[in-house]
């Protein structure tokens, strides 16, 4: 992976992505399988609706510090493993294989296997309604990553890979952020 | 369009589907395009960041009432249309030739055209955030539209349409809420 324009990472939020959330206590590693999640504003700003079921909520409020990562499509099963295992029944990393590397803001790991990783600073938790408010410091992106397809969860434990593509950038002109390129 | 299980609207929202949002303040209906939403329960609640450059934004605060609809990917231009022209500019129901009919436990109008569509009542707006909360009460349901793909923004005027579908309900069984057959 390497680093990202900061500019362009809300975009890989945006669509819907199901995301790996990994945190660090300092002695333990833990992740998460997250699809309940929101771009708030370009900086960006990212929302993700979570509770105390997850051991890695209290981690991360501890911690104020997250990785928020994109899996692809082809790790599908992956992310849910990773989403039907609980922080207590033993280590995610090994038991789903997944490779982690160090981040440089935070110290929740990075999973380079992903299409993008966004390292963030816990702004805010919004105790009324479970969401946790984040705010990115650093992209990290996986160009050679082959499947591009983010994983989109219909919630009922069916999946959509993304498919057909529409570009429409020129009737959006005058609405889109700079620093897109 | 027919009134569908409430436990199974939350499935509509769960996978980034950009929605048109419907408000009306009694005497002129308005309609907004976002992508900026996610769900946080089951029963469903969902949230939706937005502020005051939308006009609908205002009226949704001071009626307490909204349609969330989830349009199909052959609707992709007029999502765009919506989401590029301003309240102001006049209505846009008729520029984009919309078609609207009675919601029942609102004013807000359903687009019987879309996937979907759920009566909202606010419930609270997280000012800190810009983030509105709206509790689901009615979905309605549109088992004859043909392209049942949501529409995904990646934030930079494109888009994709939910493409490859991978099962996964025997592994996730455990996990997923009641009701969704």
């Amino acid at each position: 992976m390497k680093q990202g324009n900061i500019r362009r990472a809300f975009s890989y939020f945006e669509s819907g992505a199901v995301l790996l959330v990994t945190s660090s206590d300092g002695k333990r590693d833990n992740v998460m399988t997250i699809s309940w999640q929101m771009v708030l504003d370009f900086s960006p700003r990212i929302a993700i609706a979570t509770g105390e079921w997850n051991e890695s909520f209290r981690t991360i409020l501890e911690t104020g510090e997250c990785c928020l990562c994109v899996p692809s499509f082809d790790m599908v099963e992956t992310v849910v493993g990773v989403g039907t295992m609980h922080g207590s029944q033993g280590d995610k990393f090994g038991r789903f294989e997944l490779v982690r590397s160090k981040a440089m803001k935070v110290r929740a790991p990075l999973i380079p296997d992903c299409l993008a990783a966004l390292e963030c600073r816990l702004e805010d938790y919004v105790e009324d309604h479970g969401i946790l408010i984040f705010k990115g410091l650093l992209l990290w992106e996986n160009a050679g990553k082959k499947d591009r397809r983010v994983i989109h969860a219909n919630g009922d434990g069916t999946f959509f890979a993304d498919g057909e593509f529409r570009d429409l950038r020129r009737e959006m002109r005058d609405r889109l952020p700079e620093g897109l390129e």
